[in-house]
């Protein structure tokens, strides 16, 4: 069973996931977008936590990400807009998830947000789509139809369903894994699972 | 320079670190047993993030505990109380927490807590005490004594003097290193830190 990996374009710790997938998880996984706005609000959040617990967002983006990134390899600016607005992104994600160029967009998305410090909004996605060789106008026209609107508002209510409560959120059937932490734990289940193994 | 060790005996990540330390940190650490609750009321929370969150604490001593104790080889048994009163626990540990028994005292405590499902209670101390060879009586007299009970009230404003979030917590100077699953990397600073290199 393939892995399903729930993320928010707004999320630090998904920003260290996706840069991660293309080695850890060379046979991919199944995408799944979604928008934790909404599920911080069902817990009483105005915003990220972040941001309301100050001493933990301190901590986390300005300690432990460059730790984290310094670890992995990978690039790091200290954001100065946290957490971004991630509608369009995750609503572009969306109509996306199933394209074979969906890992280069949300590693490009992500770097522009925690490499770049740059806003991921309508320029940024008609530029990254472009250098992709999509045709930026349609999609975008097309992810910001209704019916996507109406599918990343029930992809959110699908996150709630899961009890998903952070990103990133690995899911292998009833089986969570919570946080850029667990991802290699996710991928182990994964492969024990499709080799006849059980998961949990 | 040595790690310094923020647990409180009533956290369940802490547990996982207190069973890693004496094959991970043979040198020993700096041991600083606090209270979470002051924390958490400063925060607005008048119980653990577990309780309030029921997705995120179902998730964490449901799926994340068993298997990360499963991965770590230590034995776990759901709590019937969570979290359980640690105060007293707390006081003994900051009274001892300089002896040479200190990590057996703490290794117990913790097995009680989450893989014996016991409270940790007077009961309890006196047991764990006596196993180890110690005046069981007099040193809870001096652990419920006035002194004691300032210089806990005391570790805890330390806690928050240091912005300490959650627990298990890994001081090195003023890098800090939040969770069990960033034991690792304190412990890898502080050798670094010793033998001359960079902490952070």
């Amino acid at each position: 069973m393939k892995l399903e990996f729930w993320f928010d374009f707004a999320s630090n710790y998904s920003y260290l996931s996706v840069m991660r997938i293309r080695s850890l998880a060379p046979d991919g996984v199944v995408w799944r977008p979604f928008l934790l706005g909404p599920i911080f609000k069902d817990a009483g959040w105005d915003n990220s936590p972040f941001v309301l617990q100050k001493d933990k967002g301190d901590y986390a983006l300005r300690q432990d990400m460059p730790r984290q990134c310094a670890k992995y390899g990978l690039p790091w600016r200290q954001p100065s807009i946290f957490p971004r607005n991630s509608l369009l992104a995750a609503r572009v994600g969306l109509l996306c998830e199933d394209q074979p160029w969906m890992l280069d967009f949300c590693e490009r998305v992500m770097l522009a947000n925690f490499a770049e410090d740059r806003d991921i909004d309508l320029a940024c996605m008609t530029r990254i789509l472009s250098e992709l060789g999509q045709d930026a106008a349609a999609i975008l026209r097309a992810a910001t139809g209704d019916d996507n609107k109406a599918r990343l508002r029930a992809r959110t209510e699908q996150a709630k369903a899961h009890r998903i409560f952070g990103a990133p959120t690995f899911l292998l059937g009833d089986a969570m894994f919570w946080g850029n932490d667990r991802l290699e734990d996710a991928l182990a289940a994964s492969s024990s699972q499709s080799a006849g193994g059980i998961a949990r």
